[in-house]
């Protein structure tokens, strides 16, 4: 397998994570977001989405970070990203979504570059944006978390709802953002960070992270 | 099954048309975004994440419409929502996701109204960035539908895609964005408009919608 991918981007990183906890290798093709590869001739040629991650498996090319690790968890289905019962599956979903759907679209590169850009806010008023949908949205998902706490977002093992959660907490601490308002989520992912799958993925271990 | 909702809600619209198209029947439970209902004590302790569409089946709680939707095929398979085969199933999420992810969440009335209200964006521009991320996140699709044309999203039958593509067009044309550039898109919306499970939940035919 191949995979597109920006160190910094969290909707990459969450790939890398089911990847790894799946133990499933790949090559990396790095495509850097800031000086716009994603829309460059060779990069457009592969996806017409012109977004990262991108998973090449065999043939097969396959877009959206949450449909790539689905499909990853319905092709290798050891360990089980999603729990087996559909009332617990919908909840890590839902948890995923808290994230993946309220606050990671907001606070993307091209989000924030056309913020500053053609609607002319300030660098302020951007972080300040930024900070406003990860504090608010971690609420909601604070809010999951306490109403059935456990060692991660769904019981005892990793899903899902972990592998969005992390990177999303990367991003928050990069921009400074509150998070002692957020004890559960803070203890999940403290949680993550003591497994492989989620350390040796992180941002700054990516071979375009120099 | 009770199923919160507000009428222009594109996500709410999502669940009435998966809740259609699988026969199922439900209690319609209107929940008045702009006048801010969902922050209220009587939805809030219904409501962890405060937002709509919220599908109750018996004593479960289900939130975030992608979530719901997947639920709805795991326990309702017929029909499915989802082809068969993983490669197919993961194009089919991929296109929900490209308007689910990258389109939607941009142009809530909550993300609108921080752009009014503490970003003190003009009309005109809110009015611009809501048509930028629908025309420019459309032609994604377009792509996407284009590489492998049929009746709806994905061949024949309706699926997930098809359920996210017609409230995102509805939200378009509400807000006279441009969708001439995108002609497989507009095909396969006016192919959705045939069946019932899409005319007969529109927007102006729910009950709140007087």
């Amino acid at each position: 397998m191949e995979l597109y991918n920006y160190f910094r981007s969290s909707a990459s990183y969450r790939v890398r994570i089911g990847l790894a906890l799946k133990g499933l290798a790949y090559d990396y093709k790095p495509v850097h977001l800031p000086k716009n590869e994603q829309t460059g001739e060779s990069y457009m040629a592969v996806s017409a989405s012109r977004l990262v991650p991108l998973l090449k498996d065999g043939d097969t090319v396959l877009t959206q970070s949450l449909a790539i690790l689905e499909y990853l968890d319905e092709t290798h289905p050891e360990p089980p990203l999603l729990p087996a019962d559909p009332v617990a599956r919908a909840r890590v979903r839902a948890i995923a979504m808290d994230i993946a759907c309220e606050i990671h679209p907001l606070n993307n590169l091209r989000v924030l570059r056309y913020l500053v850009g053609p609607m002319k806010l300030s660098e302020d008023d951007k972080n300040r944006w930024y900070r406003h949908w990860v504090e608010t949205g971690l609420e909601v998902v604070e809010r999951q978390l306490a109403a059935r706490p456990g060692t991660y977002c769904h019981g005892d093992t990793p899903t899902l709802a972990d592998v969005c959660l992390v990177p999303q907490i990367f991003n928050a601490q990069r921009f400074d953002c509150r998070l002692d308002h957020v004890p559960h989520v803070m203890r999940v992912f403290e949680a993550c960070m003591k497994l492989d799958a989620f350390e040796q993925t992180r941002p700054e271990r990516c071979p375009d992270a120099a």
